[in-house]
């Protein structure tokens, strides 16, 4: 690989050089210069969300889905009851989740390609009073989706429950704002739009919901409520930190901030996804969903139909060319997908259409 | 931070540089390169515990207490009972992870500076036949106590019972042989006597004793019966990797294979305990632990009588000094400790004492 590869790919993704090189430190995890930057990465990531104040947020080892379980497994109580908003493999991962813990769970579901209805959901609430908490993604992965989250968030608030959001793909670009949107917890990597490298999750989390969680959950490790009284009364992280990990996120935070916020990364990412998606149609590939529900995140291609397709000489050829996508993850129909995401630009998407070109033709 | 910093912690600890490098490039997590990163991985951390042919190594994101907690949760079944033997802040942690698990504990517990006595682990297996599963902590991290763990090991073989042993400090450095040494499952991180950086642990765990375990875990997350069906499926990991931790871990472990395995590995650090040791002794500092107890590991020093010892103002100048060292974790006595692992050798130990000699006076 001494090309340079380019990853297209919905997180881990191709990073900015100066994020790569926070993680060439030796960090002590109980250090004031590590307390310090855990405590930046504590401050810059409720910021952008809109959460001062009213929220705290809550860094977590592991993958996305460490933090969700976390999310969960802390914030609905044992006479709760969740219901999960699903139209892609995470939200089926969120019921998964649920019922491995022993929560009451009910799903209510969209095929892959419809965002999840509002109407619906209210609906849902008014028919069972059980129900306590729901959660919805905000982005869907699977396609590249995007779910009405403001709307979804006032019904669920008018019927007083509370709401989680699955902002895995969408937090950093897509706004998301506390102050003015009622969410409980808003939960999210650092190795997506943030544009981190992976090995960190974290939960932005209402004050009084994580007040009230205390030894809710049945997991040690992923006891939100312990991991924030752990921040809270020194500073410093319950169990060893992911040191690289948190100083790259801090870079990245501070590039994002430099790049003007999540207003101008989500302006990059959509060009990167007008780039993407007028050449791909040019050389004959359609995209999965309406372009009405589709995020600027992740897209998600159909085979086209004069070629008899398969996907893993296709991701060869454009892995020789040091350009990586990535596979689709339908129930329904065979596809692939393309990231926008990370530090890449209209250069790079063109670098690929003309891959993409050669190996396929016209 | 100009200078070159040397952590003398037990992980995060001091990196070799080519670890650190190998976290520049951005992997995609389902390429090729990185699956085969992956299986090299798994391949090099089962054949330094000899498990080869009888067990199979299964990684896990997070800290190293979320293999622990993994470990516990997925081979412990619903009607079985595990036994911990208790001598340090570790043993403790994997009492509370199986109590808030909702799994059947009991703890035998020593004081701090003692060993776990294998009789005494004899007469409680006897005692109780509920006991399915015996914890042991092999180098508890709170003193840098060894454990006697052929000696236990055996006492539990012989009674039928399964042995779990937390190696999060010892494994890569004191040898750990499955070939000859009965355990069901030995666990451990990336960030202690292997040198890799953290947010990676790792659990090596018995072919039959995985194979029953599907279902066992209340936690998707940490289902190690799961991850491990995850790795044979594809080659990949169920969940986003940490993909540059994984890269820095591989050639950690290449480094530990050309320094001459774990062998070499713990005489150097022997020698790194012994100038330390010695050095500390000269200055008026004393070993917490009796010699024959201790591991050259991380030493516990007890506060010099004629100072009104403070431990924050002497962390601090060393810390100027570019040299970190590590709290105290007793419950009984104010205490400090120094690390003697990670890519450090007998000159860095004599900057530390000439530093501590200057700052604490003869």
């Amino acid at each position: 690989m001494s090309r340079r590869t380019v990853l297209f790919t919905p997180g881990p993704l191709t990073t900015d050089p100066r994020t790569r090189a926070a993680m060439s430190v030796d960090w002590g995890s109980r250090d004031a210069h590590f307390i310090a930057l855990t405590a930046e990465l504590r401050h810059r990531l409720l910021s952008l969300a809109g959460g001062d104040g009213t929220h705290v947020a809550i860094p977590l080892q592991g993958s996305g889905t460490f933090v969700v379980e976390a999310a969960i497994s802390t914030l609905v109580p044992p006479a709760g009851k969740l219901l999960v908003l699903v139209n892609g493999a995470y939200g089926e991962r969120m019921v998964a989740i649920a019922r491995r813990a022993g929560i009451a769970v009910e799903a209510l579901r969209w095929p892959e390609h419809q965002t999840v209805d509002p109407a619906a959901v209210a609906r849902a609430l008014d028919n069972d009073s059980a129900i306590s908490h729901v959660a919805l993604v905000h982005c869907e992965t699977t396609t590249g989706l995007l779910n009405p989250l403001g709307p979804v968030a006032e019904a669920v608030a008018r019927r007083g429950r509370a709401f989680l959001v699955d902002a895995m793909s969408s937090f950093g670009a897509i706004e998301i704002d506390l102050s003015t949107t009622p969410i409980a917890a808003v939960f999210a990597s650092s190795n997506k739009c943030l544009e981190g490298v992976p090995g960190l999750g974290f939960a932005i989390v209402e004050k009084r919901a994580i007040e009230q969680s205390e030894g809710v959950c049945r997991s040690l490790s992923l006891d939100l409520h312990a991991q924030w009284r752990g921040f809270e009364s020194n500073g410093q992280w319950r169990f060893t930190p992911p040191v690289q990990v948190v100083a790259a996120l801090v870079t990245a935070l501070r590039l994002l901030e430099e790049e003007g916020g999540p207003t101008a990364r989500l302006a990059r990412y959509t060009e990167n996804f007008r780039a993407l998606a007028d050449g791909m149609r040019r050389l004959g590939f359609r995209l999965y969903l309406d372009e009405a529900v589709q995020a600027p995140i992740i897209a998600t291609f159909l085979p086209r139909q004069k070629d008899s397709f398969d996907f893993e000489s296709f991701y060869d050829a454009l892995a020789e060319r040091g350009l990586v996508i990535y596979p689709g993850k339908l129930t329904q129909a065979e596809t692939f997908r393309i990231g926008c995401i990370g530090a890449i630009g209209v250069s790079d998407i063109g670098r690929l259409l003309d891959a993409v070109a050669e190996i396929a033709g016209a």
